[in-house]
């Protein structure tokens, strides 16, 4: 089966997941339309020119209303939270990186990119194990943690994020902090990891359903992380696109009500999703947030390119995230084809 | 005069380029409108979903009838011709880039957050001077190359050009040349560097007047520089922004006469702001292609600080561009204001 030496990346993907037939559990991206206020009234003739490096003033106001204590000054429009963290860890730009695995699968490449080094540990249940967070955190300048998790769906609890806050503040280690899935917490409100060493990555794509759009920021109350991170992208990337700008400024004007019926519709799919695997006799972590579950499954390459191939459903590897005895799958799509992709994983259990 | 010490980039004039009373000659952009139809007819809802990181299949198809013996594979579509750049450079990783100097100021930039260092040729009357490229190109891993150049105005001859394939095919040196200001040659037709090691970085920016929009592509027949760059793109940023794209595929269907209208207008304007500084006793190279003159001037420094201050006319330092004997004025702006800015430069040259 040497195909299977080919499941080296989603990009296997590429262009099926669209299909009639196919039950895609792939991509993270949410099937949902953004608010209505996110494309209303744009004149796209108005965004044509160059914009500051950091960011629209506007848009940066409107952000530091929703972050205690900041101002403008403390955000950088980016690309996507990607161009965020790829921004951070080139501003950092040496040492080592502890790491929680399962993890989203860009961040070792990015760590590596910016010439640092990822030291890993392993994730507990799907949260941070605090003993070994401790025993590695000493030899890092960075921890990067994610919370809810793409690929765990897990969330880390309040007690540990401030514990994370503690150690690292006393060390004066940097922490790095993904908040993509922040609107998309199902068990608590969201808790603002803060301190000096802080520095949080951030993203319209999730929240407001608009990945394509490639808008996202930082936010750091260190002064010189931010400077650096302009002085980088103004010869990378220069301004972030200005109709995306507006159209994210836009979609924040958007009642609270969007997203609080947005998170109704995945805590549902959620519980179908996770009783359906459950009821399949499959171990896996119960999803608190973001849109993912990864359970554990024999022989996962085998298992993923049967399903694909035989059953047309598609799922990614854990082993791209770190978890090499898993699959992902994303459940951004509705509760009837979730339904139908349960049953299909069914026959395939069933006919191993 | 301490204020000079802080003449270190363009930065230090951000928000006042568009004030009233000052005249700028500092940002390169286009002041004229893109063609109607690069906005005509967008529904931006359309285009709120990931995009293939390599960019949206009908823009590289349309780039490929306009590149010789080009396929949609051999592009990527990227957040303007700066994160081309950037992806080029953190593809090839290691080595020494020939540069030749005066330089676009980013450049040294990307190379060293490439890992790369930078090797110098200095400019014969603004163009390349190949005795001392052929001195210096045998320790090199790369050449950047840039015709039309941003901040001399000059294009380098075809003879030069095809010289530069001859030497680089034989020696296996990529060539990276930068052609945003292609389709602003006045001088003759653009010609397209080609060979097996030849990577391509171009932009709709100057071409359209779509600055802000971050457009841009690259070209390579190297599919593993292909490879590599839509690698890394795909954890540094993702796709660029779809509306984006959408306005740049719309754009290329303007009739041909829009980019004839303008290369007239722009010829024009130099014609004036060149005759005009020769006029004042300044010397300096005269522009080919690009909008951008590079005078040389006495003390560059106190000189544009007073432009600044007392005559509120804005030009960039030299030095940001590796010329420290000189200043760049930008004519991006119309007859009129240039015709006011030489009036005030009169003024200032006088009044030393």
């Amino acid at each position: 089966m040497s195909e299977l030496d080919n499941l080296t990346s989603p990009s296997i993907f590429i262009g099926r997941q669209g299909e009639d037939d196919i039950i895609s559990f792939g991509s993270g991206q949410p099937d949902l339309p953004p608010p209505k206020e996110a494309t209303e009234g744009i004149n796209i003739r108005q965004d044509l020119r160059y914009g500051l490096i950091q960011g629209e003033y506007e848009l940066r106001y409107a952000l530091s209303r929703e972050y205690p204590r900041s101002t403008a000054e403390n955000f950088i429009i980016t690309n996507g939270a990607s161009e965020g963290l790829d921004l951070i860890f080139r501003a950092i730009g040496k040492g080592k990186v502890l790491l929680p695995k399962p993890y989203y699968y860009s961040y070792p490449h990015i760590i590596r990119l910016a010439g640092m080094e990822s030291v890993y540990t392993e994730l507990n249940e799907g949260r941070i194990d605090l003993d070994d967070f401790r025993k590695k955190i000493d030899e890092c300048t960075a921890v990067l943690i994610n919370s809810p998790s793409n690929p765990t769906g897990r969330i880390e609890s309040i007690e540990t994020l401030k514990e994370i806050e503690d150690i690292t503040s006393r060390k004066k280690i940097y922490v790095i902090s993904d908040e993509v899935y922040k609107d998309l917490i199902y068990e608590r409100e969201n808790y603002h990891i803060q301190g000096d060493q802080v520095i949080t990555v951030n993203s319209f794509s999730k929240t407001y359903a608009m990945c394509g759009v490639r808008v996202g920021y930082l936010w750091s109350s260190d002064q010189s992380i931010v400077d650096k991170a302009i002085e980088i992208k103004t010869h990378t990337s220069m301004n972030t696109n200005l109709v995306g700008q507006d159209m994210a400024l836009r979609a924040m004007k958007a009642p609270k009500e969007y997203i609080v019926a947005q998170q109704n519709i995945w805590r549902e799919r959620r519980d179908l999703i996770y009783k359906g695997l459950c009821d399949l006799g499959l171990d896996l972590w119960k999803p608190e947030g973001a849109f993912y579950v990864l359970p554990r499954v024999d022989r996962p390459r085998e298992f993923l390119w049967r399903l694909y191939k035989k059953y047309h459903v598609i799922t990614y590897l854990g082993e791209w995230f770190g978890a090499p005895d898993r699959i992902r799958l994303s459940y951004a799509l509705d509760k009837k084809d979730i339904e139908e992709g349960l049953n299909r994983i069914d026959l395939a259990l069933k006919n191993i």
